[in-house]
């Protein structure tokens, strides 16, 4: 018994200094005061002292290493942005060869990284690795994996442009997409097998890893996205002098020889497709090493799910969400064909494209504005049960959704204050208004329902804990079982209270004090009993089965909900991705902000838009699974 | 006894619930089989639930209050700025009247909430409000009075300015400076009374409020950084037609008719010196207004620091770090004027002055990279004792610093990519570079070591809980302690931990139950002493007080690295806010990037750079008295 209680107050020491600042050196500074006063074994206090130490020495470093390798990926991408900037103005000193070359050296260091930490890992196989079960969900890496093939495809293509253009192209064009196609199938190995390891080995130099890693996916997005901008442009441009709307001299972006292969215009088009897949990989890849980065030195509980998620169940009573979600997908499909068509042909045609665009917008925003609404009122009428607990991943999709979100928002913005202000009256003005109006509503309750939905209990989680705690009352009686639970605590042990991937501090320290005050048999144990057995010692109601039907019922709309606004989502990613951007084609926004003003907050939003869709049906999946 | 315990439970589970998300609604469920399986009164139970309730009912709001309110907060700025684009642009639709119309009926909104608030809490004097000692601390509020003043002057000038020109401006032009003097008296007493106070009431509303007033202030400075920002490229643009360099027909932004006072060309010129004050105090009261926010709801221990501060001792050994700052800064305002009469002077001067700027830029950044460097080496020497406890101010601090320090890199890294690319060869190509670099590596240390010294544990904290430690000894032998010591928690008791500000969890948790198992009797008791009372029982060493002198020392040396870096950053600040910016008259970056794009990342990196100063000299400031 005084074993086991020792151990159990180690631990909680232990881990109160690591997460919450106790002032460990204030604690070896007058320890041999304490020992002498009180009559303990001094073997017992050097252990616990080593045990300070090491934290004391553990944690400095780490302190520091979160901002020293942060700084050094920011500078990282900003080296990267000047470069960009450079490239973007055309000028004769820096040329697309530098940029691509800085990037393919970030890719090789990051390269070297990578098999350093696979070859050490796989070395230390023996050691269990503790896992975040946050981190990079698996259809998420199956979802990335289709991403990094297109890319693979991507790459094919740049290198049979290349062979076309030899003569008049430098070769750090074709060692670029070599090293990248190397890069993106070592990194999706990468994700696959470590991308849920939490590190406590070299943590600074891991930091510095992981960081460079971050910031290299995000440098690789911020030059696909400059890339991308850069021909949406081209085309808005051709398209305008083909009307007879501006006097603009075509500049070929295209090098200066003629191609000594036939397919060289066919893989230039192509990869005019390819581009957003590529962007939308890497900045995924990209959040998904932040999180590993955020996890680095953290204390993470590695236990199962004992109980088997019910695939069949989630997929029941689901009708109205996908039918009015692929609805939702083939009529965009179908504005996109012809608004493609339709904006290239004539003046009239092309008003008469724009005005449609923007009541499709407009039905569609409605339909997503009032889904979200329903979800959030159903949130109202009940109390659901709440997860708190810390998650970085959880923390980063919050942060990205309501950050992103801004690139939307301030076009929409910029379309109001357009439409109200502007001098002429294109048949589109004030469905231009209601669309840029309604767009801001739905990105406000779409998040707000996205973020209570991920914050939402797991029904999984629910029924386990209603699992145990059958099990719990049948073994109430038995005796020991205080000390088993002390270990299930900071061993994997088989009992597991219901939160699942981190520790959490109050939990734990709550169920152990009532341990320990049961294991030295207190007084007044009837009010302990009633503190300590809450969470898992009552049997279920039969009154509760009636509520947990309507719960069902409740949460049955809840899918269907996300999965209709997974697939509108869909839609709204494939508008802007395959060239259906009216922010460019409408002159309502020009107008009033001037074209390169205008041009330079497109640039900036139509990114972080395009993010923005396919992070949110990544996270509307995600409420799918968790609801 | 029993009461005692029962209270220690109750506000122990309460504040897990509230801060580490246990789930509520699951006890709720299940508390009545507990209540029938236990033989607990029931009126106790009925006590406990409806606190439970209560807290359910509360958490819920919050959690969205945070995400509703913030998103508002982002909207409102947005839509701001498309009314600056427009303006910016100077086309026919957006006029600098919408704006200001715009950001004046903020500020009258501001207004009403700041008087609902105050009268609110003036009504509620009984009631003791919870204060966050971090935020806003005295010398701060005191700051931001002196720049809030100059504020006020600006407003009288630009009241003065639109007396003269009265016939041809519209009245929206002199509301808003009314209306902004009003809004900057009332802000400012606001900050001095209520900037610690802790919202538990009204949660939802007032979150909409501050965030409100945060995104005001936030407004406000982004439209005077885009004034300035005009005014000095107007400047530039001047002196380049002047100098023959381009062929520039100045736009004047003036109003097109008399002025029909003396004053007017006065007052233009006289606000063109204090705009960045102005700004300078919308960015400061929006991050103070920022921590409020964070700080609604949270649970706060209020209690008073019983050591009097020494600034004596502060001030004690204060020689090299003072003498070397004042030098830098006389320096710098010397090369400050003198460049601001060569740059205009002839096309030899210019160049000149160009490099002279780099010269003086290269002494300075590189002194204060040694002391930055100097100050980590005296961290790395000792092991210094830390404070990690939960704390929105210092968060805050460290995410703005790297955030803004983003600004000053991203002309950094442009310089070096021009200097390095650059096909002409002016005599400041390879200063202007080595400047880039150490300004990088500067920004880089300074903010390692402005964050390391914020985690240190203050000094007066250390000698605190030292004195408290004898006081515990004295009293150690007397009976009912541990009940006095339960409340001591809970309530505002003269006798506290030496953390201060925020409870933390992990401490409070640990004290309390130390304390329960003291009441309780427990065995093995011997074990319980040591585990508790190492934190307050030990009387000082002997070997203590050696070791004590030698951290004086270092101490010393820290305090006047901190002075000299305040000094150094206030002189950083002072040159490109009062017009020497030669990233717009060396040439190079212009030739890389071309007018346009240099243009535009100045106008987003020079009003961050300025903030980064300013910031780095606050938290300086804090540095050097937390020391």
């Amino acid at each position: 018994m005084k074993d086991s209680l020792r151990d159990l107050n180690i631990t909680e020491l232990s881990t109160m200094e690591e997460d919450s600042g106790l002032d460990i050196m204030y604690l070896n500074k007058h320890r041999h005061s304490s020992s002498t006063s009180s009559s303990a074994p001094e073997r017992e206090n050097d252990g616990f002292n080593k045990r300070k130490l090491r934290i004391t020495m553990q944690d400095y470093p780490r302190k520091s290493g979160q901002i020293l390798s942060g700084q050094y990926g920011i500078n990282l991408l900003l080296l990267g942005f000047a470069f960009m900037l450079g490239v973007s103005y055309h000028g004769h000193s820096i040329k697309e060869k530098h940029l691509v070359s800085y990037i393919t050296t970030l890719m090789l260091m990051q390269l070297l990284w990578m098999l350093w930490y696979i070859v050490r890992k796989d070395r230390q196989k023996h050691a269990l690795p503790e896992k975040d079960a946050h981190a990079g969900t698996s259809w998420l890496r199956g979802g990335l994996t289709i991403l990094a093939m297109l890319s693979l495809i991507m790459d094919a293509f740049r290198i049979g442009k290349y062979v076309g253009y030899k003569a008049c192209l430098s070769s750090a064009l074709v060692v670029y997409p070599v090293v990248h196609a190397i890069h993106t199938i070592s990194q999706v190995y990468f994700l696959w097998f470590h991308i849920k390891d939490v590190i406590k080995t070299f943590e600074t130099f891991e930091r510095f890893g992981v960081i460079h890693a971050v910031f290299t996916n995000l440098l690789l997005w911020c030059s696909g996205a400059m890339t991308e901008s850069q021909n949406v442009l081209d085309a808005h441009k051709k398209r305008l002098s083909a009307l007879g709307f501006m006097n603009y001299t075509y500049e070929s972006h295209e090098p200066y020889c003629n191609c000594t292969t036939k397919a060289c215009s066919m893989f230039s088009n192509s990869l005019y497709y390819l581009y957003p897949f590529n962007i939308e990989y890497h900045i995924i890849v990209s959040a998904m090493l932040f999180v590993m980065w955020k996890n680095i030195g953290r204390t993470i509980e590695h236990h199962q799910h004992h109980i088997k998620k019910k695939p069949v169940a989630k997929t029941a009573g689901l009708v109205a969400g996908p039918i009015l979600g692929f609805v939702a997908l083939a009529g965009t499909i179908g504005v996109l064909v012809v608004y493609l068509i339709q904006v290239e042909a004539t003046l009239e045609t092309r008003t008469w494209a724009i005005h449609m665009f923007y009541q499709h917008g407009i039905v569609l925003m409605g339909s997503m504005f009032i889904a979200s609404t329903l979800g959030l009122i159903i949130y109202r009428t009940d109390s659901w049960p709440q997860d708190s607990s810390k998650n970085p991943s959880r923390q980063l999709d919050k942060e990205l959704l309501c950050g992103s979100a801004i690139g939307s928002w301030i076009m929409s913005w910029c379309g109001v204050v357009a439409a109200v202000a502007s001098h002429s009256e294109p048949s589109y003005r004030w469905t231009n208004l209601a669309y840029s109006l309604l767009l801001v509503l739905e990105k406000y309750f779409q998040n707000l329902f996205i973020v209570e939905s991920l914050y939402l209990k797991q029904e999984d989680e629910e029924e386990g804990s209603a699992r145990e705690v059958e099990e719990g009352v049948e073994r109430s009686g038995e005796a020991g079982m205080s000390s088993s639970r002390i270990f299930s605590v900071t061993s994997s042990s088989t009992q597991v209270p219901p939160y699942d991937g981190i520790i959490n501090q109050a939990f734990v320290t709550q169920e152990k004090m009532c341990i320990s005050l049961d294991g030295s048999q207190v007084k007044n144990s009837h009010l302990y009993q009633y503190q300590c057995q809450t969470p898992q010692d009552s049997p279920p109601l039969p009154a509760v089965s009636r509520t947990a039907a309507a719960l069902n019922r409740k949460r049955q709309i809840l899918r269907n909900i996300a999965v209709f606004l997974v697939l509108c989502n869909s839609a709204l990613w494939l508008l802007p991705a395959f060239g259906c951007r009216p922010q460019y084609d409408n002159g309502l926004e020009q107008e009033t902000f001037g074209f390169a003003i205008w041009t330079m907050v497109l640039n900036f939003a139509m990114p972080l838009n395009l993010f923005y869709r396919m992070h949110s049906v990544a996270s509307l999946f995600e409420v799918f699974c968790h609801v």
